[in-house]
């Protein structure tokens, strides 16, 4: 019988190639079989960041997301889409695992914090061995870009993703010291209008692209009608210090 | 003119030496002077993390907090004799840097997330070269040592620290997704009348020495009544999945 391969989630960081740990610099290089995620057409930024450190034999498999844009979100038929999606993912990767293969799956910033990967993670359960490996979260990468500290004594921080409807977001961000929004996209002009109605425009930075070439830290009243896809809002808290 | 030495922050991640980054690996082993906070008479945790990776010859500055327990929190003195503490050991760094000398400063976790080094920074400012390396948090090291991820598509994270009043617990566990408290220590009565309060002690778990030797998993429900300073409570959102 053949021993069964490991399905590796590695956390990657927020984008600089020397911000991988120890373990996923190792997992990385060592990996035969690699896996991740990306947009139909484009390279995917978790292939960008581990670009020339790979072996040279190394079979990859591209995951490429069914829909996008072209099938609104609360449509039954875009959830099916992704469902099936995911679960033939996981299919592929049951299949190197049982014949015995470790698998590198790539991982933006932390695996378990709103990635992709936990939805392979889920259907995976108990089938074949698995391995996590957390990794420093975009949001570490972009209050570092900011260098400013984020939370300090009992600061209370909120994190919120910019698909929130409008006034929950302004009620959230009412009420937090620190905060945090991912997933930002084409959601920046509701989430600048609950920053304001919340009375918190001036407090609050956007950071496009932390820890990549690319890097950019705006004063959110500077900021343009678009964002890219890896931009963060973040209020730094002001908490009790000595 | 010499030309002056950078401080870095370093991260060090929640605990496993593979967990350090890359970078932050190649500053440690790199790094001739190396300080870290520590209690009195205590190994201190930072230290113990990168034991067996220094130079043979690595000058080593322990910076002792010279508070506790001794006095009240709410006593000004404590804050007076803390601010003395953080700008004596600034003033030592600067000293450092001032001659020519690099210095690595060790950090739990990450160094901008209710970090230590974050009374330092601030105090440098502008005085001598600073570089902060982010590290991946204690809480990502406790959410991936449960199995199970943490925030799925909207759901709200909110982050807490166990000393805010208990009222404010209660209406802050109550009106969020995902939940992680930070600070427990000997606010754990409290911390679990405030999840019982708002209803959620079934789905709250207790994760001390996340990614360390001594790591272990308890459901609130069964977790006894002390914890140590390691010790991270845990909601896992259940939000919106394909
Ligand atoms: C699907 S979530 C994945 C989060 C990731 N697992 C993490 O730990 O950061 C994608 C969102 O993360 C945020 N993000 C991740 N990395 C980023 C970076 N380097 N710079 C800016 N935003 C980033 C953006 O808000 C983006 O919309
Ligand atoms: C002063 S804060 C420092 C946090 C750190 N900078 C980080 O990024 O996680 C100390 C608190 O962090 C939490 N913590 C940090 N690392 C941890 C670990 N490995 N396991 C459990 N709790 C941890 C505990 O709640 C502890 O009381």
């Amino acid at each position: 019988m053949i021993q069964m391969g490991t399905v590796h989630g590695v956390g990657l960081g927020p984008g600089a190639q020397d911000l991988l740990s120890v373990r996923a610099d190792r997992l990385v290089r060592g990996a035969r079989h690699l896996a991740y995620f990306r947009k139909a057409g484009r390279p995917g930024q978790a292939r960008r960041i581990v670009e020339g450190m790979l072996r040279e034999d190394v079979v990859e498999y591209a995951m490429e997301y069914p829909v996008t844009t072209e099938i609104p979100f609360a449509d039954p038929r875009y959830n099916a889409s992704l469902s099936r999606f995911y679960a033939s993912a996981t299919e592929h990767l049951v299949g190197l695992a049982r014949a015995g293969e470790d698998v590198v799956v790539l991982c933006e910033g932390d695996p378990f914090f709103y990635g992709s990967f936990m939805h392979i993670y889920t259907r995976l359960a108990g089938s074949v061995p698995v391995g996590v490996v957390p990794g420093i979260t975009g949001m570490s990468g972009a209050w570092t870009a900011c260098g400013a500290p984020m939370t300090w004594g009992d600061d209370v921080l909120t994190i919120l993703t910019a698909t929130l409807p409008e006034e929950e977001l302004t009620r959230r961000i009412r009420d937090t010291d620190a905060l945090v929004v991912m997933k930002i996209g084409r959601n920046l002009a509701k989430l600048r209008r609950a920053v304001l109605a919340a009375g918190r425009e001036s407090e609050a930075w956007l950071v496009e692209h932390a820890a990549m070439a690319e890097q950019r830290v705006t004063p959110l009243g500077e900021a343009e009608g678009v964002t890219p896809y890896f931009s963060i809002l973040l209020i730094h808290g002001q908490g009790r210090r000595p």
